[in-house]
């Protein structure tokens, strides 16, 4: 006998229950340990649920919450690929398809199909949705980086210059109301952290 | 000057951040440790996005899936009351309503308080959306504890019974086909254990 519509929606939920291992590099606010995937997308999710007057264009707030929901879900096989790591994102969007072709197609036909089609269209970043829910994914993890005084930017030796050319494209187009404070957050944060360096060094 | 309708939305997503530090009774499915109240939060949003049609009535999947992204966010105020702990649910509910007004306070007034009232009626279960959602949030923790062989069950000596008194009730009033199916594999995991109990006696 075949799988019903909710044996491959259980096994589906099973499935991404990994994705609360999948370990990311930005720590929690407290900075007792580094956030996991499954978390870090719920949270960008009500990002998106307070945050929907910040978009660059009309969204539908709810597709948004969708996409950030499920963005993450590929990591489950292929693991989180670290804005500071300089893989190669050719390889990376290859080894995300197929990750959610598998994923996805745990589901029912249809269902796996309309999920996928989401996943794809939050990767191609195109859709004022698609371009909204992408600022968000950008723009929790530097907030997370400001309000820890550092973060992976501290660990990773990130400048700047690279914090600006890393986020700034994706949260600007996205979310330019929201560029314009992360530009004054970052800015005071390594001004900060050089006046920091020079009193240490005087 | 005041806080800014965005400066107040920050102070919000900050300090929610914590919910990733409240740990829950329930495992994750490779057993490796407890489940978070936030990583929890987001799974059983996936549920509600996968399993509407299972849904007693009409509902509106994505004001469902707004309710449990955050429905356990009083819980950073005052932790998570497990359900075969026995504690006071009169106690329970005047503390989780104060963590409420105080965590929604946190926002611009008319979200702050529509929000409010979303978690309100996620509380009260009366509606289709909020009679669901309290569905997904018991058969998530149910669904653990099966794949788990036992989970949080096993830990606290919870009889077959004990099971269908404490879950089966808001399961099946919010979602009757996904609790006939809870109902089949309670049974076989008790009989199971049972069947195992008494080669061990023999």
């Amino acid at each position: 006998m075949g799988l019903t519509a909710l044996d491959k929606q259980i096994g589906f939920l099973r499935e991404i229950d990994r994705l609360k291992t999948v370990v990311r590099q930005s720590p929690l606010l407290d900075g007792s340990r580094k956030e996991n995937s499954a978390e870090h997308s719920w949270h960008v999710a009500v990002y998106a649920l307070l945050l929907d007057e910040y978009a660059c264009g009309p969204v539908n707030t709810n597709r948004v919450i969708q996409m950030l929901l499920l963005h993450d879900i590929v990591e489950i096989d292929v693991g989180d690929f670290p804005i500071h790591s300089g893989s190669s994102s050719e390889l990376q969007a290859e080894q995300e398809s197929r990750a959610a072709a598998r994923l996805f197609g745990l589901l029912p036909q249809q269902q796996g199909n309309e999920l996928l089609a989401l996943w794809q269209e939050f990767e191609r970043a195109e859709t004022e949705d698609a371009k909204f829910a992408k600022a968000l994914d950008r723009f929790q993890p530097l907030l997370i980086n400001v309000f820890t005084g550092g973060g992976t930017w501290t660990e990773n030796s990130v400048s700047l210059e690279q914090v600006f050319s890393r986020y700034g494209p994706v949260i600007k187009k996205g979310a330019p109301l929201l560029w314009a404070v992360c530009e004054q957050w970052v800015t005071q944060h390594f001004v900060g952290q050089a006046s920091g360096i020079s009193r240490q060094a005087s």
